[in-house]
């Protein structure tokens, strides 16, 4: 097969080479073919979708970029959008006009048929970041006494509309889901079995509303392919599949990336992201943080007494500074992941800090012996002017200590946002650097006035 | 059903009530039980596993924590793990194997079928972190002239061994990977219809010694729920499953975040990983960090004479260095993950420089102005004794200039890292960090110098 590229396109449009395309949507991945084709004209891609089937171009229509989509359903006849749409997943449908400014999410809405628009609705109307919002409502649903003959030709009638028929879900006449099977085990049982004898019992499901982060840990947790989404009377009323939450999971990361960096989280992608928009999402935790660096800068102002006396204490704050930070920065990052993945729990605290206070003995002392030798050698070197070398022991003591202090900070804050019910990521990072600067200085300073002055 | 814990279990395997045993394995989810029969001793586990049926405790076995598994693996006879393990698809097998005591892999590896063996051996020796050690070697392979009836035979007989068969792989007599076919399409079809007819032809493959990263790239672009794993010639060795990757995907983001706080990344969970072994991963980053700080030492060592002229300086610094080091660390967190999960590429730099240079003089303008006033309220409210209130000025003129140079800076990094072929992560946080510090604190220095002597 030839390499796709936007020239390609162009060439075989111009030329109404239509049969050369039709073939291409044929036989190349819809992925790669909306690659190549978003930076096409609006001409060039109205003529595009005319002349390719729709059962071949929906799905291409999905992977463009919002930009094109947006091109496209301006253009669009109210027919053509229905053509295109209704070869679309309904949750798919749904994350691209979201995104769409109001008059086109009217347009699309009044092309769909009624059934399709009653479940957008439905599907845009859940809260953001709710199971709902992401959820399937194509699935196979099969009765207990069903036998798996009769199952399979149910599968057949229904499996247009489902995105994945792994699985198919047993509900009784209220729609009470009682039990799932995988197309597998119909497929490999005689036919004349009964889905009542072969199915699973040990249903684990979720509920509409709750948070599609919870959907990612069930996942994880269970290693499934596809989880059933019930309302509150157990009824059955969507699926999850895995795709989706490939997509939640790295969601998830990025946002804790963020927030643990300080920023909240972007709500689309950093390329897309307006320049006022990050802005927005940076300048109050800048704000915040500077203005919570006030006590750093009032213990220093304080001791100021102690600077003028030894001016040489503040050659060493960056390096004292930034290795508390450092260690405390360690062990938050590791804590507040592992509490957001759920692979420590707020009962684990004691452990974890029992844990890291032995790891923080062991750097502490590593570290100060370490900071000794590297101010003598600094000193040495003649990259610093330092003639009371009995500073050097000030500041590996305070280097021992801070790090023992940042660790037991590091490792406590995520657990107590926990706790709290705040965000753990919120916590990490930035915050843990300021709270520590605050005690090292001080530390620091004391210490320097106890045993020098 | 009533709600598993401990207690029932051992009060079950005291009371020998293998019926009722046998009934929770048949009836609860094998994730369920895993969890809470990990710390029976070791006469009740083994207890268990006799006497509940191989079809039904295999997959309880894969959800045993590596503790109570090794335990199992040592009082089982070798006839004991045979019947086991050959309910276990074989990337289960090396998944546990892989962690075991060398002696406890060769009682496993003398306990399986030569087959079983040699294929355990193949995955065992593909190397970390490659696709090989991840895939699974069952899967259901076609040929082109089957019919829809003769492969849905086909997926009977081999869907046994296939961890998924949701999609087949159509092989010529070479095992080269000719197309693909989803068991949805075969079902719904006809079933005289040909599979070389209904076959799809643009195969998304990886090959075994790709890094399993790149596998979950493709999985996130082309939402994929299997992926086929071929070798150099083509032709098909495995296949790679969603739940795979969603592991892959929750490690990898896991990693970045290690590396991001300043650490190396543990080789298992957190909660296992010995005091020694955290406290191995962190010392040597926080030793070069700790080095790496010798240039602000020195421009402070350097400018010793300016502090003592104005020791107000001091003050301030923790908060300008604070927000320089947080301005830049926003950035490098989301463009470290961008990099990462390739929605920003290397050629985008130019963009992202531009993108983050205008944020950054919005931020300077704000951040500046804020900190100006800050510094009067601190004045005001007596928290800080500063007399010479053009060290305001220069403090603020520090922080716009010094926030363009965190946000330029934090947005090179990464993507340099990313054109060296680096880990962008490793230039996340603390490096950048420690770099930022330094500048920042040369341009204070510089412009107190400058403007105030």
């Amino acid at each position: 097969m030839q390499e796709l590229n936007i020239e390609l396109f162009r060439n075989l449009i111009k030329t109404k080479k239509i049969t050369e395309l039709r073939e291409i949507f044929e036989e190349y991945n819809s992925v790669d073919i909306a690659d190549n084709i978003n930076e096409l004209n609006e001409d060039e891609l109205l003529f595009l979708f005319k002349v390719i089937p729709s059962y071949n171009s929906a799905e291409v229509f999905t992977y463009l970029d919002q930009n094109a989509k947006e091109k496209l359903i301006n253009l669009f006849s109210n027919q053509d959008i229905q053509k295109v749409l209704e070869e679309i997943y309904t949750d798919d449908i749904v994350d691209f006009i979201e995104d769409l400014p109001t008059n086109l999410i009217r347009k699309v809405l009044r092309s769909i048929n009624k059934e399709t628009r009653n479940d957008v609705n439905k599907i845009l109307n859940y809260p953001e970041d709710s199971i709902g919002s992401i959820m399937n409502i194509g699935y196979v649903e099969l009765e207990e006494d069903d036998t798996c003959k009769e199952a399979l030709a149910k599968i057949r009638e229904q499996g247009d509309k489902a995105e994945s028929i792994s699985y198919a879900y047993i509900v009784d006449k209220k729609r009470t889901l009682n039990g799932y099977i995988s197309l597998k085990n119909i497929i490999m049982s005689n036919e004349k079995e009964v889905i009542g004898d072969l199915m699973e019992k040990d249903i684990i499901s979720v509920m509409y509303e709750d948070d599609k982060e919870k959907a990612s840990l069930i996942f994880k947790k269970y290693d499934m392919s596809v989880l059933p989404v019930v309302n509150k009377e157990n009824k059955l009323i969507g699926v999850i599949t895995a795709d989706d939450i490939l997509d939640v999971v790295t969601e998830e990361a990025t946002e804790d990336i963020q927030i643990m960096s300080g920023s909240s989280p972007l709500d689309g992608m950093y390329m897309d992201s307006s320049v006022f928009s990050l802005f927005k999402k940076r300048f109050f935790w800048l704000l915040i943080l500077m203005i919570s660096a006030v006590f750093t800068g009032m213990i220093i102002s304080k001791s100021e007494s102690i600077l003028i006396n030894i001016p040489a204490l503040a050659i060493f704050m960056p390096m004292l500074n930034g290795t508390a930070g450092n260690a405390g920065n360690q062990t938050t990052g590791i804590v507040t992941r592992g509490v957001s993945i759920e692979t420590i729990s707020t009962k684990d605290w004691g452990r974890v800090v029992w844990k890291e206070i032995r790891v923080a003995l062991l750097l502490g002392i590593g570290m100060s012996i370490c900071a000794y030798g590297w101010m003598w050698i600094e000193k040495w070197l003649g990259i610093i002017d330092v003639t009371d070398t009995s500073l050097f022991f000030v500041v590996s003591l305070s280097m021992f200590i801070s790090i023992v202090i940042a660790k037991v900070i590091g490792a406590s804050l995520p657990i107590l946002a926990k706790l709290c019910k705040l965000d753990p990521a919120v916590m990490a990072g930035p915050f843990v650097t300021t709270l520590v600067d605050a005690l090292t200085v001080a530390l620091y300073y004391g210490l320097a006035a106890l045993l020098l002055i």
